[in-house]
This record gives structure tokens, C-alpha cells and sequence, in this order.
């Protein structure tokens, strides 16, 4: 077998191992905890379900591909909780040692080729990677809506936090960010969501 | 929120259901079976890195996109496996049933479009579904070869079957074939798989 071909091979056998980075959220269902390429696979879906739904003209197809390997590096650097501050100091280090040594199984092309992809997402300088951005953000969202917000009770989030968070969503898409804040709004009512730390008419104003 | 957000919200989430499909396909490194969802990513990823392989011309988007909805029916029909020739006998009419239930939840021109790509994979008929089926056999043969071939010893699996199901690999992608049939031939070698019905002469004809 020629070695290009044995090289892509064996970065394909590698990626299997994303099957086990465990997230925190959990499938809809009350199910288990779900895995990166779970959510990779239902990101790059949802993408394409709801381009229409993005501020700016995006290439879908580099969408769902940037959507489908963004998580890669975790097979080496682990799953950060989008709201664990003490993990997310070491995340960008983790990452990025991670991405050199993975991407680094494929022929030279490729490497350089689904790096830059990789790094194109997490700058989140176009379209496209606001847009797969605003998919990381409601993939979770939408299964832990469905589990009555149990992931952010497991963990005490406050509605600051996840409102934090989706700033990305809004970047991505104005329409999926309304979804978003209604959701919010009504886990914040349920008390599954700490109340936000202004006011709520000062809440309400977001 | 607009009726055909909420459709396809509901689609979203009624999807998340293809993560509790398990196949009989085991993860590398002896892990537990692999479900659907998985199984599509990695197949996605496979078709975007392999995609130089193809034997005609493919749009790859096209490739992706029907990779990660191929076994959405299987939410409905549960996953038939590939040498199960009882179950193969109404798997097709399973399957419709649920092809027309599970896209009805979507906006009407997404659920022709969904559909069609469904149906476009099904029937083999253009060098993106040709491609996609390599993608769905190489797939789990990669785990399988890498896992010893416990997943045919498991089932008592023979050559020939696998040869059966492999003639769709080599529709989509000669080159992927010889890969294919290298290993299909080392796992005979080893026992893994029984040996085809024809002598070993025929056999090495293949």
C-alpha cells in the first residue's frame, strides 16, 4: 500500500477515539453522557438543517466539515466543560499540542489542509466558523432543553454563563440566538438556571 | 417561534435518537459496540479524506451529507445487520415506513430533500452514492481489522459474504478495494474469517 494511503488510514483508525471523549451533556431522554463525535455528527446535521439560518452567506460544506473534525484534539487533550473557568485556562495550551501531534498523522497536505480548518473555527473570523460556533453552542442547548436543563443543574450554571457562551450563537445566527435567549429565559423561570446577576429588567433588556 | 423552525428543531431532536442505534461493529481497541451516529461521522470524515480515491468524479458534500443520513431510518427500523439474512429480508419495508415517518417531521422541501438524498444512496445509481457505500463498508472494516476481526468470529462470518458485500466498495473505489480485499484475505489467513467455498486457487483469483 503506498505510504499516503496507509498514513490517511491510519489517521482514520486514530479518530475512532473521539467515540470515547465523554461531554457533559447528556442525550435527550435522560440518557447517558454524550461523546465528541455524537455531537460532531449531530452539529454538521443540524448546520445543514438550518443554513438558512445564518447572518452571513456561508460555504456549507466547510461548515459541516469544520463542525465534523472540531473536536479532534480532544482525543489527546480531553473535553473541556464550556463552564469549568480552571480548565479552560490550560484548554488553548492542551489544544494546541494536541493538534500538532494528531493532524500530524495524515500526508503533509492534509495536515496542513484540516489544521487550517481546525484553526479557522477556533479564530472565528468567518462566516463559516460563526456559524459551526453557533451549532457547538445549540446542539447541547437543545438536548439539555429537553432534559429539563439537568446539565446545568448538575453543574449549578448560572444564566450569565450560558449567556456568555452564546454570545457565539448570535455571531453565527440572529434567529437561532432568539431560540436560545426564550430558552434561557424559561430554565431561568424553572430554576434550573441561576437568575442572571443584574436585575431582571436589566435581564430582560438582552 | 415560526412553524418550520420548530419542524426542524423537532428534526434536531428527534435524531439524537440515531446515538441508541448500536451496530454490531465494535470500537477499536476491543471497545463496546459503535452506534449510528458514530458510525455516520467517522464515514463523513472517511469520505472527505479518502475522496481522492473515488473512482469517478464525486460532488463530496453530496458524499458527507448522505453519509450522515444514511441510517436515520434506523431511529424507526433498528439497524440490520450486514449477514443477517433473515432481517435483510424486511429491511427494505421497515425501513420505508420509517423513512416516511421520521423526514414527515421536518418543512415539507427539506423533507423532499432529505429523502431524495436518502433514496439517492439507497439506489446506487450516481458516483456520490457509489462512493458513500465504499465509505459505509470500509468503515467498519477498518474497526473490525483493527479489533483482530472479532466481529466476524462473533457471527461465524465467511469470506464470501464479506467479498458479497465488498463488490460495493469496489463500485465506488478500485483503489479502496485492493485495501479491502488485502485485509479480507489476511483475516482468512489468520481464521478470523472462513475460508471462501471455492479452493484457495479461485480464491486468490478474486
Amino acid at each position: 500500500m503506498e505510504e499516503r494511503l496507509k498514513q490517511q488510514l491510519d489517521f482514520a483508525l486514530l479518530i475512532d477515539q473521539e467515540k470515547n471523549i465523554l461531554r457533559q451533556t447528556h442525550l435527550s431522554g435522560h440518557g447517558r453522557r454524550e461523546n465528541d463525535a455524537e455531537h460532531a455528527w449531530h452539529m454538521a446535521v443540524m448546520a445543514y438543517l438550518l443554513r438558512e439560518y445564518a447572518n452571513e452567506p456561508v460555504d456549507i460544506s466547510r461548515v459541516m466539515l469544520m463542525c465534523l473534525i472540531h473536536d479532534i484534539v480532544e482525543i489527546e487533550a480531553g473535553d473541556t466543560y464550556a463552564y469549568d473557568e480552571e480548565a479552560k485556562k490550560s484548554q488553548k495550551e492542551r489544544e494546541d499540542a494536541a493538534k500538532e501531534h494528531i493532524f500530524s498523522v495524515l500526508p503533509e497536505d492534509q495536515k496542513t489542509e484540516l489544521a487550517g480548518i481546525f484553526e479557522e473555527f477556533e479564530a472565528m473570523e468567518t462566516p463559516e466558523s460563526r456559524f459551526a460556533h453557533a451549532m457547538d453552542n445549540l446542539q447541547p442547548l437543545i438536548l439539555n432543553n429537553s432534559n429539563d436543563g439537568g446539565d446545568w443543574r448538575e453543574h449549578g450554571v448560572g444564566a450569565d454563563q450560558v449567556y456568555g457562551r452564546q454570545t457565539m450563537t448570535r455571531l453565527g445566527s440572529e434567529t437561532l440566538f432568539e431560540v436560545t435567549d426564550a430558552i434561557i429565559k424559561e430554565h431561568v423561570r424553572r430554576g434550573n438556571l441561576k437568575a442572571p446577576a443584574a436585575d431582571s429588567a436589566e435581564a430582560d433588556k438582552r
